[in-house]
């Protein structure tokens, strides 16, 4: 993942864990409640932290790139593999402490939606190089959106988008009855229902949005951005691995353009295992510049915790530490002739490890293999002696000489 | 560093970053007021966080094993490179988040001191692989102390060892008045420190200690494992980096024999950039079995600080971008053609980054000069154009072809 994202220039960076709870209360809707405060166990007990751990990597991001803004080149791109904290009821997919790795780019000024689909493409190919289940990556555009609710009349845009957003837990009809009881009429309800039911493969699919009736210059405008970041697809491996999901709405408020999410082609009712998207205020927000931002995502530990509850975990041989060579111990008064062995190995960059024990070299050799090192090392003993090394997977012994032998390539 | 630990086989493992307040409450002596704990901001203001954030990896992986034990192959080595918090006034050297490279063994029943040297020669190691200012290990054992104190009639151990540890901060005649105060007579005051100011450089200098007159047990014990720990030098690049200090107490209580800490060779006076020691009792005292560790500690955080304070951060070529190639973009309508450069150059795991605007050539190699990559690329134009690499450092433009071009290594 970090060689994904340096192929393509960016720069890994690691923000503090700890914010300002008010830096991070001001952004990100309904997180809040879900925020940890951090607090000294021996300070009063005050009840207002001050201090609070980041519950993603987008918000820390925008703080750190104000608060550098004048030592940065722009467009600023970086990447950041770090914890993130929610105070979540722990689930298949949701825990309190999880590992994610973002890719953000900030402009100065303004951006161009090609940085949208820029993302979109480093996420596919991102995605592409882990060895996981398929992702199928889901776009929206929040314009389309927005301008599609406006052409209805509908004022409140961003308490209807939550609504809409629900439509894959909660099923259309309870998202008809939950906008009707906001006091949308039943054509608004059904017409918002009903473009979210609409996903675009091609240009032609996107006939069926205007089919809908409702045009204005934000509607054509999202269309327009959301068809452009769909042509990302055009060099991704697989056809139908980014799809226009006119559903997909995303809980944080801070987006303003394209948003994505990727779900596991084969089990779509599994929650995102990515997300992004552009938010155009974040960091300008703080700062007298326009900072627009587009970014994406990856839930490490929910893909994790997918992959084992899908039982995708591959078996493989247990490998209990990074040593290829064990090399044994004759006798406990002749270990320093092993321990020159495995310092000789390690200079040449061959990870070895000593045997903790001068057992019988049976003994030993299972020791070897209950860590899965790969081959075991007979120190030479005597004048004429000569070092023999044992292929523990292939069974065979050869002699070997400490200052050249190398391990096999596994292939 | 991650390097040097996995090329002695010690195995990557990561903790969670928050564990039980209790848990961390019952450990490491005089850090409780430094504790961060960790409580939902929505949740009733109890006062009593039930959760709190570690302050070092030693703990949280005493607990792990103790959790894990079933599944673990003993002896267990395993390296973790991970965030801590602590309560701090932040100074030079003092951070309240900081990052740190820890490798610990633990083993299941007793463990020979050969593990405790194994560990001080790893420290060694891998400091010297370092590009840091050269580090001296000063090496203590806990048993030596306490034998010696027992031997002159003192009972109250902890108490002493802590006044004692502050030598190099309040120097020996305040020491010795603080000693005294706790109710030592001036003669065994005066001992305490005459003992610590030994420092063991070889075989003849332990002398110097049983010349003292006071003989036990405990401390021949002490002596006899501080100089098998101190031959891990033997091996050692400079003569001296590893130095018998019996001023060594360090603070935390759960060290039972072996103590070591490094200082820079040039600036004694900084506080410890690395410390470790052998814990008997840490992960027994939660288990019925004895799982007796040893474990070094090197503060990522403190050494990138006291660089910085020195000076001594090398000043280079800013590269603000992993990225080798800097590929430029004839006219917005031509782009696709850089991307596709830029698309097979990072097939074959060359960083590649294509220009963010389509203006002049000279500009965009600006842009590429600024973020300090070194190459930048000139797509084929036309029919029979081909392309053209140039090197910014060396100055030169030469024909390229994106299916074999590599870049000259940096020597």
């Amino acid at each position: 993942m970090r060689h994904q994202f340096e192929l393509h220039g960016f720069t890994p960076l690691q923000t503090r864990s700890i914010e300002l709870a008010s830096d991070l209360l001001g952004e990100g809707g309904d997180t809040d409640k879900e925020i940890y405060g951090v607090q000294r166990l021996a300070a009063e007990p005050s009840g207002d932290s001050k201090l609070a751990l980041h519950f993603d990597l987008t918000v820390p991001f925008a703080r750190y790139v104000v608060e550098n803004r004048s030592a940065l080149t722009f467009p600023f791109r970086r990447y950041q593999v770090q914890q993130a904290w929610r105070g979540e009821r722990p689930q298949l997919g949701r825990y309190r402490e999880f590992l994610q790795a973002d890719a953000d780019v900030i402009a100065s000024g303004s951006m161009d939606v090609r940085f949208d689909r820029e993302m979109v493409a480093l996420l596919r190919t991102t995605l592409d190089a882990l060895p996981i289940p398929n992702v199928r990556l889901l776009v929206n555009n929040r314009k389309l959106l927005e301008g599609f609710y406006r052409g209805l009349g509908i004022h409140d845009i961003t308490g209807t988008l939550r609504i809409v957003d629900k439509i894959a837990k909660i099923g259309p009809a309870a998202v008809v009855q939950q906008l009707m009881d906001r006091g949308l009429t039943a054509t608004q309800a059904e017409k918002c229902v009903a473009v979210s039911a609409i996903e675009i493969r091609n240009d032609a699919d996107a006939q069926r949005v205007l089919d809908l009736g409702e045009r204005n210059d934000l509607l054509d405008e999202g269309l327009r951005e959301l068809l452009f970041v769909l042509s990302a697809s055009r060099n991704a491996a697989r056809p139908d691995s980014i799809v226009g999901a006119l559903s997909i709405a995303r809980g944080l408020d801070y987006y303003t353009g394209t948003v994505v999410e990727g779900v596991f082609e084969d089990h779509p009712k599994l929650s995102a295992v990515c997300s992004g998207g552009r938010y155009d205020n974040l960091a300008s927000g703080r700062s007298k510049e326009k900072l627009p931002g587009v970014g994406v995502s990856i839930g490490i530990t929910r893909i994790m915790g997918y992959c084992a509850h899908l039982g995708l975990l591959k078996e493989t041989r247990p490998r209990r530490t990074p040593a290829a060579v064990y090399v044994l111990v004759h006798a406990e008064d002749e270990r320093e002739a092993s321990e020159a062995v495995a310092r000789g190995l390690r200079k040449r960059g061959i990870a070895a490890l000593v045997s903790d024990s001068a057992d019988a070299y049976g003994k030993q050799i299972r020791s070897a293999n209950q860590l899965g090192v790969p081959y075991v090392w007979f120190p030479a003993r005597g004048e004429d002696g000569q070092h023999e090394v044992k292929d523990l997977l292939a069974g065979h012994q050869t002699p070997a000489d400490p200052t050249t032998w190398v391990p096999t390539p596994v292939t």
